[in-house]
């Protein structure tokens, strides 16, 4: 019981920030999303092809957060992008005041979009707000199509679903259709794109949805 | 501070009673592993491929952990042994006193094998001791080869590593050996199994090790 009220506690606190990092974002006029997954959904990959096609387009920031390394931010700065790495030691997803030092690195007036990349996680990022405009959350081919009804909070709190992975297909049991029925049972307002990292197919569409997002 | 002294009280009252399982689960002579992934890896699929070859040679029973579904468990008890669910209820791991409660639900007389499935997560799970004899982790062959170095406490407090769907990797640009290596890497000790639940590659080798495990 008094453990149940130190986590509402450290949530209400979570979601203060949450709501300062937001307007700060707001008042930068930055479009901001929360990028959440299992680990090895391709949560990276799709970032890296998104910098790839947006490059010149619009002045992005991305925000890695991962359990250990910095081995995604090294990934992404190749990119030429601002990439800040918040390392959780251990902790198993982003909070709302490890965000806020992140910005504080970040010179907000050059950034229109800004990319938070959650620790790979499909269970504890679902709470913590951090102050995006939506989660995006992604879920691979390969994981199977039961993955919304086996973690529905992630997918009801997320706005867009990305399906990755779908040059795999062929190899799979794993049923397209039934993964989207899967994920709109759970969520019915959910954007859907389907993506390959590595055919391409789908990125121009999710770039196309996301540019058009950007507060001009 | 505060909050990290609860947890630490939170862990000792868990590995107490994990401890207390551990007894329980030795006087009946039942050897138990605790199968810990990222959504989607393929746990369950390997539990059923696991079940049906060892079908009518052990006395096999199944704990199931879901953070919401029964649809593992249900996956499992067509195989005929005894299958007990247990739902976090949005909880990312399993807790020794929820095995606990399962293991006061199975006839532990007639188990030789034990087999926990613990929540979808490469987190949460590597700190919590059930009471098992060892850790086996899967790791797909489609989340990359850089998950040992991501996650690194999961697959250091494993004994075992089973790389599944290697049937995809003429797909993937996921390397096998780098798998491997960033695996032994971080546990050097780490016992390796390659399956494919898609062609049974690798399932009987997997078993043969298991039985022979089997205190009899």
């Amino acid at each position: 019981m008094s453990i149940i009220m130190i986590e509402r506690q450290i949530l209400e606190k979570n979601d203060a920030v949450a709501q300062e990092n937001r307007t700060l974002l707001a008042r930068h006029r930055i479009f901001t999303i929360n990028l959440v997954s299992s680990p090895g959904a391709g949560k990276t990959s799709i970032l890296e092809k998104t910098l790839e096609h947006l490059r010149g387009r619009l002045n992005v920031a991305v925000i890695e957060g991962d359990v250990q390394t910095d081995l995604d931010a090294q990934r992404v700065a190749r990119y030429g992008v601002p990439a800040v790495q918040i390392v959780t030691r251990g902790g198993c997803h982003l909070e709302a005041n490890l965000v806020r030092e992140a910005l504080e690195t970040l010179n907000l007036n050059e950034v229109q979009l800004l990319i938070i990349e959650n620790v790979g996680n499909l269970v504890c990022p679902s709470n913590y707000d951090l102050g995006e405009d939506l989660k995006v959350v992604v879920a691979s081919t390969t994981e199977g199509d039961d993955k919304p009804l086996k973690y529905p909070p992630m997918f009801r709190n997320a706005s867009v679903l990305i399906i990755n992975k779908i040059d795999l297909l062929p190899y799979l049991n794993s049923n397209l259709a039934t993964l989207r029925n899967n994920a709109l049972q759970i969520n019915s307002s959910l954007q859907i794109f389907e993506t390959s990292c590595t055919t391409g197919a789908g990125i121009e569409a999710w770039c196309t949805w996301l540019d058009a997002q950007i507060k001009r």
